[in-house]
């Protein structure tokens, strides 16, 4: 079970779609099933300092198959996961990472946007995430 | 003088259009003027360790404007490159990466393409670069 | 929109008057509006740990277009950039970093300064990014 | 026996003054003793891709107290240092790196020139090295 680029290059369209919506400017990444770059998209004028992060966030969500956000709660210190960032040559536990399902609810990759508010970041990883469904 | 995320897009589809042409499987990267990924797509199928390879081989065409190829026939041993690609975190002096000009032969990004042989890879990165005149 | 050399070594002289002036001794450096060095001074006897870090902070500030301190007003645990300093091989997130408007009000590249307190690597940044307006 | 920054300035102003009399566009870092950056300027229009060459020429040129090219020599195929380059985090050299000596001779740093032919790399380079005489 794995994400083809074609399924892909959907998820990033209504990524783009979901940010333009919010007047946002997106770095949007998607991995596949091995957590490995498949496609990726920065929108003119998103900040070249969020191309490595929303990288980071989609193998973050894939390698733990969690949100971001939902690791980053759990590496707060004193949380069970502290510092787990420095693992895998660095995750990003901050929302904006989201794994991406079949319509089998089988997890075939995953997308991380950066460019915004985490809030932002979360819902247009969202819009894209469920492209595939 | 910059490239734009919708004039990468139609260069990742010529170079796709020509790799599907000759029948091979390709990891394309788009850089910017500033050298940082724009856009990227990993036909399926293609390498994984390609993927690495193409990007930096967009890199290498920005950091010094001019095909890689070129580079790597200076690097050789005894050459007066020799040993460059120990700089810049990796570069890759192999063909596959080409500058790419806007209508006024201004120098916008690069691409690079990993996959096949590298005549292959530099067929199909010079079928993207010239997607954008 | 981006500064030149002449640019930032003038910024450079107005940051080493400021820091002479506070009796401190600081670790310079000056991005581009592409976040790659332009420009660097390291003051006799300041901290050789401050150059990665004055670097950093540059390039901290352009990545995200705001001051450095912001953004570790963000990052402290439980916040919503948290651990946000493990992307891009290493941010700074405390102060000392500062963008460099043009007299437009653009952003066309960035200051780093280290070597002294936050407050003063602060102030010291900033008299460096004013000198360009 | 240290260079200073004021020193390390007038050797830019040389180097860049020579690079200019060449009609090329350079970057040119200079290291002190300990081999740390202790000033850079990257002139207008130089190649991106120097900026790491020309600090890993300086860097190299101090580490082993010899001009970059003849470590080179040493490091081709066969050669008594073939693959030097790996260590120290990543060497370069070939031409374009030069020890700067006090007035005694004695080695207080060096200067690493990148952004054009090797020859003119060097050439900007010794004339650099030789204005702290």
């Amino acid at each position: 079970m794995n994400i083809n680029l074609n399924q892909a290059e959907k998820i990033i369209v209504a990524a783009k779609s979901k940010a333009q919506a919010l007047d946002t400017k997106m770095n949007i990444a998607v991995v596949d099933a091995g957590a490995n770059l498949l496609a990726f998209a920065r929108m003119d004028g998103a900040w070249l300092g969020s191309l490595d992060i929303s990288i980071k966030k989609a193998k973050t969500a894939r390698y733990f198959d969690m949100n971001t956000g939902a690791i980053g709660e759990l590496s707060q210190p004193g949380g069970s996961l502290y510092n787990i960032e420095h693992s895998n040559n660095g995750l990003i536990t901050f929302p904006g990472g989201v794994p991406i399902k079949n319509s089998s609810g089988e997890i075939v990759g995953a997308i991380g946007v950066s460019g915004s508010s985490v809030e932002n970041d979360h819902v247009v990883a969202e819009a894209g995430a469920i492209a595939l469904k």
